[in-house]
């Protein structure tokens, strides 16, 4: 692994043409850069107008979304028919989308628990078969070659079938919405793979958990629903084309991704919580209800299928089923002085978790370089991860003596053999326990179980805790980049509870708070030292813990946790994002962005291209060949302002989209002479259908050169309100208009006011706006960017 | 009471002038106006730019708040010049003063349940006493006295000291955090009025909590910090004055409110979501933590009394204290089929809940006559809410027959005299109880704690329901609008609560639902029905239940619930905004909005007053004083565009606002010539310390007839980054830019370019984009507007 300078002299020497162009294979050709301050992929030195970042390890063009509503002559028209009986139609329809979603995740949620509890249940309890028999070879060579299996199965699919599958997703859902279009993140391969993969994965014991992976899922369920069926095959109902439009399609995915977190943790609140904190960019209070209700539809579903499975025929999947950690029946007590192991616990969280995100950040970049090289090296990667996992899981407790079992303990079976269980007998005799397979050799959830359980002070021995605890460090950090589904909060809860109870051990007699409660302190706070959601965290393990009590202290843990957490580096899904060169727009401008005007920012990039309001189909045709903009202002010359005192003024018509012009040119809607249409003439030729339509491609269309010299009327296509900004305007409050009202583009228009002045002086996009691209093109403000800016 | 038609006769024939400017005396002369569709306030049918609105049943003068960053040359440098050790005090400051609102809240909290535990309780042993003796006339005049006092000290504290301590205070919160400034609201004399009103009217029995008064004390408490202190003695600490702004007042006002609700249920994430669903309008993530942060403080400060109280420190506070209801040790059960009396509920809860709004809104209308008349007025009309509720509380058990006790039951003593206990004897023998009077005569919370207990089936007789119901039907309609502090939350709470009992009893043993769930969850619709909260109620019943079991059939009540009572009218908070004639601005424009340009808007108000970058004293001066508007674009004339052709274009500087106007002219920094300044001039003269300063009046300013000749340069102090819409920008994207990013002014730019097109063409202001302003300026719109929009 080249270290930080190397990586820096490299990352100079392979840029040498500052200024060109870098196109998808010249950042194949350099990803490795490996300065931990720049993205992945290597930009040239102005505003980069070509998005691309990685997706699924693969370098993707990436678009954004337009969440704005497209206010044309067409619009209005179709808005205007609708009539109530449809609009009722689509409020219904949206909470129906919205119930289905939430039962569909939780369905899906509860087979992927049940074929993880069944398929890692049967293996172990193979394994636990061999090692009573004394055949610890057998043993040995059993759980390794079974783990290897379903690893290779869970990284097959995701390598062949579905490459935006692997991983937790969320860092994509983030982006998408933010405004961020990552290509087939939502589609029903990614689906299905997710689905298995994620299965395979967490049965084959490997260090991550299915908990990302459900948030992406259900996101991907909502996705599906929305647009009425896989890409291929969409069910074309007259009444789903309302919800083909960037603005419903993210309403639903965030009630999906809220489904998906109520699934993995069964706590409702906590999950709208988390898409309201962690994922949604934008929010409504009507929204915030109906992802209420698609997570109350997920608990009803998790409600039902623990009552059926309570009685016995869901194979080894037990009672206690999805909730981790119920401590409702535990009395918490807590006195002043125990605030100073929680204040400790909150600053190891953020110190611990802060270098993780710092230390997977280097890992993911050297796996990047791994993961380049091909498909077969991801595979080798994966399995070797598996390997290396079977063998410590099986091996480690080998290690740790045998402990006599405790009768006075609440728990009545000592030592025990079976799937689930705190007192695993491992290699010891009757009577006794080994500790260390307790945490080990079972299922990544009931290790958690077993870590976080009450009133067994003397359970674990701190040498197998502090044993575990480096294990898992090793494992997180080693695990995650791998080319299977896998989330992060799995492998942060196991970590964090191990040093959690190792405090509560330290402790011993001076507090008067429980280990198993000193393991869940120590689970949130790495939870907020890494990933640096605070509230959402606190409400989910509320719900986790059933537990009202905890929660002053769980929130004075991840606040400190947070904050120190914070001081060093940002939230690992920030680092995500950075590190894939998603275009994710921050909430806060940067404090040099109020020195510095969006007309400087339109200088430095090419000159606007304008449409005139009745334009020759050959300039059309040309400009959309040539460039790559996706939409372009419309101006008409030489009106007559009603309240002007010259004529031959020019006017600011609107906003014209690249995918409507498209389809004008398909529908060949074109005019022999340069005279203005009637808005019936357009409604016979497009229907709002046709104008969502998104898809067309310049390349597609022919035009003969007959056509070529007649005229298109854009008027009625042009979306006439559009959000503007003065050139004076500062970025900073562009940027806070772009990301609040969800813009795609911005017009910038011109202070001056005189004949002449174009009415339009610049288009700023996602991209202009993203303080990394300004930076590299105006290196001087990275000057002053070293003065901080108050929160 | 006049009915609608008369009323609607009378506002016709007290209307004959619609033209004619309404002015402070007008409205106070035609407050009659009792149309259900029109605010209390006459308005003239050109767009509005006068505000009013009833603030405390008094008729004041509004203003907006300036939440937009004033980005001129001052705040750019002020904000340069903060070092990093500035930024981490202001930071710090930040979090100190959240951590005081949640820690002042909860002491208040503590204070006002002590006070009002202990006086409710002493006053109910005496009356109890009298009853145990026979004296009943004894005990009725020792009720009705003690309770008339309470009332009367609430009432003349609210009547005479502070008017706006009234009522509940959420709307005008709710109003504040939209952009509202309403007078008066925040002031020490407010507070302390409204913890001792508070005290008084809860003591005195009256059918009101004090759940909504604590939010309004979590604010004033906010608002006092925020800005060091009441109004004329304020602390001038240095470092407070980065707090004299809107934003931050805003903020800290959010995490008040949430402490407020907070404090009143005892539900911290129920408090922060209260403020996020309800009461706030802008809402951001660090925000979000930081009123976690509060209620956690808050929630903190409660327990540690609690365990006082626990050692019988609090005379007649018991244990149990402030959580109303905790069921966690219940097993909660429910079948299939439990679904239907749930839905039935929900159904019942939403049209009650309308119902309730309907006639709440009538009663409002009428008391607002009542109140206009005086002083004396307002008093009386409190006080004979006082003397009937005294008179319905001691003489209506007096119906009810005496039950015999069920030893099978749990609660141990039966009957009880003490204060609290669920089986009350009253007036029946020895083994026998009355239980209309165990939910009567009693303190509304322990009332709540009675109706809502569980295990007790057969402790209410339907018929006692059934007055109980009734009783609290015309006692929640007649006592809200008196002038006491008063909440809504524990009248509807008692209203459902009767109504979902009498429905469990109703089904008897054909649902496994307990009878004490059912009162709940009729408290639960009634609140959804009429407050029209979801998920904040959800949660908040969630943290007062202490039972994760409940919240689906929660859920499912609360959405049928909202459901049922949206189609009939608005949420009753809505309905007093409305009545109030508060300018709230609403999240979702109104359909028609999208088919109407704000430059179709300017051209109905008149033409905008500019002034120049470099503006002679006589004309601002002038300026000033014949006008009420609070900014001015500022436009320079002749200047050459980098650009352009021709010279002599005008080019827009940006937005100068009145304050600062006032303050150059106080400051005297006029210029002898016609010239430009330089930056450090202005800092010579000025700090932002001075900028912030906002109550300056120009009527305060002398300025001598030399002076009058000089100039003045406006450019430094001009804001020159306002956001500016273009003429074609439709209202419904110029409101939802104004509410998103928090907007005071809005300027409109031409869309023509040309010479002699003046660069700015309008201002649109807060009271220009409601739509009930634009509809009186534009009837033709009203047509249109009976087509629905979708949500």
């Amino acid at each position: 692994m080249p270290t930080e300078e190397d990586s820096n002299q490299y990352a100079e020497a392979s840029m040498p043409n500052i200024e060109a162009e870098v196109d998808l294979e010249d950042s194949h050709r350099y990803p490795e850069s490996n300065s931990l301050n720049q993205p992945l992929l290597k930009r040239n030195r102005t505003l980069s107008t070509n998005p691309l970042a990685i997706v699924g390890s693969k370098v993707s063009h990436i678009e954004s979304l337009d969440y704005e509503i497209n206010e044309n002559d067409l619009f209005k028209q179709d808005w205007r028919s609708r009539s109530k009986v449809q609009v009722l139609q689509y409020i219904f329809l949206k909470w129906t989308l919205a119930c289905l979603v939430g039962l569909l995740t939780g369905l899906i949620a509860t087979f992927i628990n049940l074929a993880v509890e069944n398929i890692a249940g049967y293996k172990l309890l193979a394994v636990v078969g061999y090692i009573q028999e004394k055949r610890y070879i057998a043993g040995l060579v059993y759980l390794t070659a079974s783990n290897f299996l379903l690893t290779l199965i869970a990284a097959i699919l995701c390598v062949c079938f579905a490459p935006t599958a692997a991983g937790p997703g969320i860092p994509e859902i983030k982006a998408y919405l933010n405004g961020v279009d990552t290509p087939n993140m939502f589609g029903a391969t990614v689906l299905i793979v997710k689905i298995f993969g994620s299965i395979g994965a967490v049965a084959a014991g490997l260090d991550l958990g299915k908990e990302g992976p459900l948030v992406h899922i259900g996101s991907c369920i909502a996705s599906l629903l929305g647009q009425g069926g896989p890409d291929n095959h969409r069910i074309k109902w007259r009444w789903l084309r309302y919800f083909n439009n960037d603005r419903d399609r993210r309403d639903i995915i965030t009630c999906g991704a809220a489904s998906g977190v109520c699934a993995a943790f069964r706590a409702p609140v906590g999950g709208v919580l988390f898409a309201l904190e962690e994922v949604a960019t934008w929010w409504r209070s009507a929204l915030l209800w109906r992802s209420f209700f698609s997570t109350a539809v997920v608990v009803v579903v998790l409600r039902a299928f623990m009552e059926i499975c309570n009685s016995g025929e869901c194979g080894l999947f037990g009672k206690g089923g999805l909730i981790m950690f119920d401590v409702s029946g535990v009395t918490v007590k807590y006195r002043a002085m125990d605030i100073i192991p929680v204040v400790v616990i909150g600053i190891i969280g953020g110190v611990l978790g802060s270098l993780y995100n710092h230390l997977l950040h280097k890992v993911l970049r050297l796996y990047n370089l791994i993961n380049q090289k091909g498909k077969l090296h991801k595979l080798l990667l994966s399995l070797s991860v598996s390997l290396f996992t079977s063998a410590c899981l099986y091996g480690l407790p080998f290690l740790a003596k045998c402990t006599p079992c405790n009768s006075s303990l609440p728990e009545s079976a000592c030592p025990t053999n079976g799937r689930s269980g705190n007192f695993k007998q491992f290699n010891c005799p009757e009577g006794y326990y080994n500790d260390l397979a307790t945490l080990l050799l079972t299922t990544n959830d009931d290790a958690v179980r077993n870590i976080f359980s009450t009133g067994t002070s003397s359970e674990y021995h701190p040498f197998s805790l502090l044993i575990f605890f480096t294990l898992y460090c090793i494992l997180g950090l080693i695990t995650f980049g791998i080319a299977v589904p896998s989330g992060l909060f799995l492998p942060i809860i196991l970590m964090g509870s191990a040093y959690g109870r190792l405090l509560g051990v330290a402790m011993g007699s001076h507090t008067s708070i429980d280990q198993g409660l000193f393991a869940v302190l120590g689970a949130a706070s790495l939870m907020a030292g890494s990933m640096r959601m605070t509230v959402s965290l606190c409400v989910i393990f509320l719900e986790l813990t059933n537990n009202l009590l905890l929660l002053p202290i769980t929130m004075i843990v991840l606040l400190i946790a947070k904050t120190v957490g914070d001081s060093f580096n940002p939230s690992i899904y920030e680092i995500i994002l950075h590190l894939k060169g998603l275009p994710f727009l921050d909430a806060n401008p940067e404090p040099w962005m109020r020195n510095f005007t969006v007309g400087e920012l339109a200088d430095a990039k090419p000159p606007v291209i304008a449409l005139c309001g009745i334009e020759k189909v050959s300039h059309v045709v040309d400009i959309l060949k040539n460039t790559t903009h996706n939409a372009f202002p419309v101006v008409d010359d030489g009106v007559v302002p009603p309240v002007g005192l010259a004529d031959g003024a020019t006017a600011l018509h609107g906003l014209i989209l690249r995918a409507h012009l498209v389809q004008v040119l398909k529908k060949k809607w074109f005019l022999r002479e340069k005279r203005s249409t009637e808005e019936w003439e357009v409604r016979e030729k497009f229907t709002s259908v046709d104008l969502a339509e998104r898809d067309g491609k310049i390349e597609e269309v022919a035009v003969t050169s007959d056509e070529m010299e007649m005229y298109i009327d854009l008027h009625p296509l042009t979306n006439t309100t559009p959000y503007t900004v003065v050139e004076s305007m500062s970025v900073a409050k562009a940027m806070v208009l772009f990301r609040q009202v969800g813009l795609r583009h911005l017009l910038i228009v011109p202070k001056y006011q005189a004949a002449g002045v174009p009415p339009v002086v610049g288009i700023l996009t996602r991209q202009d706006l993203r303080s990394y691209n300004i930076l590299s093109a105006f290196p001087h403000l990275a000057r002053s960017k070293s003065r901080e800016k108050g929160n």
